[in-house]
């Protein structure tokens, strides 16, 4: 099978979040893995790269990140929007088989240790830069990143190709109510 | 001439930028006004709405956020593409005419002291919650949303309607090198 899955240089890894794509969380620690949804997620640094994103403390996936101190941001595509809503709507302390149910399935990197979602677009692996008050009073987490790859099909040499990719391929953009917009056309500025 | 802005309720001003658009940030203090393009914006809180934009230390909109302790962020359209990427490269610094040079011509709305861009789609009126360590270490600001305003021939009772307005009114989702993609089509989840 061909493997389509390349590193991205971590200088261009914000790219694949800058145009603000909802994103998976993923966190693994102690033999337990979670995925969930996040709209709420952002890039804050060129180099090194980093990125903030808001985890509620309900969430499971946030105790994994706390203790692993460790994640991946991944951004999933239009054939993923069910699986999405899913594991952002579905508890892991209430619902143990939350990631089949949802139809998340993990898979690893080659060099890392962490769970990435099968079939996304672009992973982001994390390393927890701790701010225990902003973690505390806003539910904010700050993540270097360490590594990135991104799937050739969408992403090529630095560059987003949703254009002419197939559509299913297209990012996802959060609102409310389960109601998203795909990433749209492709336009340059002449200034 | 009809007036299609209206305020939008504080519990709905985060679906105004959950999307991740590209937004520009406007603030003004002693007679200066200023706006600049930032990539880096997202919502962080609902109630009350708190955002987070990272403002970097060369933006002489940042020291204006900082000696005024509140700035707006406005969502801009494909039609103002090029008025985006502008406020975004010029620098008030060095082009002190630079707004009208952009093409960006500041309004006010009712009720408020700051400045808004006109022919925005969205505009979030923020009060600064100063948190010094974020900001100095990190560019990261956060804001309290006191004000919001949208424009209801592209968002209307809570809703954006991108896929019925005209194709000028989408929002702008900056990758790198002046290039973008605008917002594209309506999808439902059925989870």
């Amino acid at each position: 099978m061909e493997n389509y899955i390349l590193s991205v240089p971590l200088e261009k890894a914000y790219r694949l979040i800058n145009h603000g794509p909802t994103v998976l969380v993923s966190a693994n620690h102690d033999g337990v893995s979670n995925v969930m949804a996040a709209a709420w997620a952002c890039a804050l640094d060129y180099s090194p790269p980093k990125l903030t994103v808001v985890l509620d403390k309900a969430a499971k996936t946030r105790e994994l990140v706390e203790k692993s101190g460790s994640f991946v941001i991944q951004v999933p595509t239009v054939a993923q929007l069910n699986l999405t809503q899913s594991v952002g709507s579905l508890s892991l302390a209430d619902t143990p088989d939350k990631l089949q149910q949802a139809g998340a399935k993990l898979i690893r990197m080659d060099g890392s240790e962490q769970s990435f979602v099968e079939g996304c677009s672009a992973w982001l692996e994390c390393k927890l830069v701790p701010e225990p008050h902003n973690q505390q009073s806003y539910d904010l987490f700050i993540g270097e990143v360490v590594g990135a790859w991104a799937d050739t099909r969408v992403f090529k040499d630095g560059h987003w190709n949703f254009e002419s990719a197939d559509p299913a391929w297209r990012s996802l953009h959060y609102i409310a109510g389960g109601h998203y917009y795909a990433i749209g056309e492709s336009i340059s500025s002449t200034k």
